[in-house]
């Protein structure tokens, strides 16, 4: 791999030209890593829905032509200046968020918001020079959140990425970079059930089932699924789930129905739907005394988070949290660990598998609701 | 005083015959404990907002004629059958919601909401027999939250009385019965500030000020109190508040003023207006990343806290307090410890003083906004 440093790389990339159109295989070039970047060779990506929300880009600041993709696997090329905590032939997983090791939320315990890296949707160039490492034929192509990995080579900020144990898989640890980390580190991380308590999960997408996947490994001996559709049940059983509420099958609020189930509330809760109604939900539905409920669904705009405050008096606890409030580089690595040792399933999560120029096929299965992971294999 | 045990004591009642009517000097007839229950002898008294609360009782269920009071410290006189744990002589601090020692709640080491013994303002009446202890010449004289303290003899259930240390002076630790406690282990217990964090109170009132006390204790570098009046600053100052913002003072909303005067934020905050706009502002201004608010305040019935969830999924936390989360059993005697270890100061709350005979005096007092606590002394 030596040979391509300091070179310009060409190689095949799933170009965004236009909001909602399929993705189109293209030669890209692919500058060399600048000042506290790194080159990476992508071995491994999936699809996520946050990929698929800005390939819409409805009513979001279209940045196109643009290269999606944000969860993957990969090898380190070649590093620019100052990058020393990586080398060539390293395997990492690049991360849509950073962690500059260097700022206030870095240096606290608590945050894993950091001000340097923090995700940025709307920005299509690398921070260093306000510029794209891409391009076709001298035009450039913009980058998604700092990591574009559909693209058989991608620049990325050295803060950017996890380096992990070599012995990984990378076909099935590349799922860690976004989905499965965030509902994981949900509930390991913040809400942190206790062996044998009970936990509700809202929406069981490939979020939720990694919040019910947390909440299995914790101990939990309830786990409640929450979710409009039925036919998700018989899947989350694999993750852990032991019953399933669907709340159209009621006539009064589903956290009363938890209520009821639980004898006051379940200890914890998990929303992952990023609807206002389920939040509002996941709070109210945790016992009162010492019932933590963690939101993690993103809401739209204009969502507004209600309830009466004696909710809160009564000893019930809300917090929010961003990727599972793990901090990419020092918290992934013992996450992919937790994998190798057998104590987190991966391969439930993996429910489909394309090669590179199949990419739009892992859109219409998200599309089409199907599935929870779709691999997309780069080489063919 | 084994001479009274098991026999009426006829002692002299502050009672509450009608809403808003001064209180009347009676002599009244305190019947010997039942199962679980003890006789106090009290010694000293002092008000709270919440014995004026329900003397108004505006929009309140009315239950007159009714012995009010429950910030006090006393002696046990005498105990029912059942109680191994208390015994004549013992110094305690009657509180207004108790410990079973029992319940789900009490079992947990997060919540003090038992079950059996949570604060109930409706009942007038002993939850052994559903009686009533006091009577005026046969006629029953109802209880208030279990405590009625404006008595020179109380009859209280067992999980509702702390015994403290019999060194400490009881004309000091009366008021570690309800709002100081409830303050102090807000900060204290539940939003837990390290040394050198920065704080902010919202209501300068003597909950609000044992809030900023618990800040100076944990060694808060920066608190800051927020309040209407800015008369209530200099006091604060005795309380570790270091800067004073009020709201009028601005027209952009206070949680914007600290975000602007702390660079993001307040890592803790305490709520203890019962204001929702008050509670809002004290969420919204912590930091984001690791900023913990804390709801202490009780909201009128028809409150609505409102939100962008956004708030919290950048890593926010929001948790409600009852009573400082302390257990009145097993940790307001630690409480006493620390005033008897100079470390918690409650000279500094206790700016008025009258006797037992005065005590319409302490209602003009408290109506009128003067000062903090006014302790009743039951010897004249």
């Amino acid at each position: 791999m030596a040979s391509t440093a300091g070179q310009v790389i060409r190689c095949k990339a799933a170009v965004a030209w236009e909001p909602g159109k399929p993705l189109v295989m293209e030669e890209v070039e692919v500058a060399p890593p600048q000042k506290m970047e790194v080159r990476l060779k992508i071995l491994f990506t999936s699809l996520c829905h946050t990929d698929v929300y800005f390939w819409e880009a409805k009513g979001q600041n279209p940045v196109f032509p643009r290269i999606l993709g944000h969860e993957a696997a990969g090898i380190v090329e070649s590093v620019g200046e100052g990058v020393t905590e990586l080398k060539p032939g390293d395997h990492v997983l690049p991360v849509f968020t950073g962690e500059c090791k260097d700022c206030a939320h870095c240096k606290s315990e608590e945050s894993n918001m950091c001000d340097l890296l923090r995700i940025n949707t709307d920005r299509g160039v690398m921070i260093q020079d306000g510029k794209s490492r891409f391009s076709i034929k001298g035009k450039p192509i913009y980058h998604f959140v700092g990591t574009s990995t559909f693209s058989e080579y991608t620049v990325v900020h050295v803060g950017c990425v996890a380096k992990i144990n070599p012995l990984a898989p990378l076909d099935k640890v590349c799922v860690l970079s976004c989905g499965i980390s965030t509902g994981l580190g949900a509930t390991l991380n913040v809400a942190k059930p206790t062996k044998g308590s009970s936990v509700a999960v809202f929406g069981l997408g490939a979020v939720g089932l990694a919040a019910a996947e947390g909440a299995r490994i914790a101990g939990a001996s309830r786990i409640i699924g929450v979710d409009l559709n039925p036919a998700r049940f018989e899947e989350a059983k694999k993750f852990g789930v032991t019953e399933f509420v669907n709340p159209k099958d009621y006539d009064k609020p589903v956290q009363e129905v938890i209520a009821e189930m639980t004898g006051g509330g379940v200890d914890r809760s998990v929303e992952c739907t990023g609807n206002t109604n389920a939040m509002i939900s996941a709070f109210e539905c945790v016992h009162d005394g010492w019932g933590v409920a963690v939101l993690v669904g993103v809401p739209h705009k204009d969502a507004e988070f209600k309830t009466h405050p004696m909710n809160f008096l009564n000893e019930r606890t809300l917090k929010g949290t961003f990727f599972g409030n793990y901090k990419p580089r020092s918290d992934l690595p013992s996450v992919v660990e937790k994998y190798m040792t057998g104590e987190l399933e991966l391969e439930k999560f993996i429910t489909h598998e394309v090669t590179f120029s199949e990419i739009n096929k892992a859109f219409e299965y998200m599309l089409n609701g199907e599935g929870l992971r779709c691999l997309i294999r780069m080489e063919t």
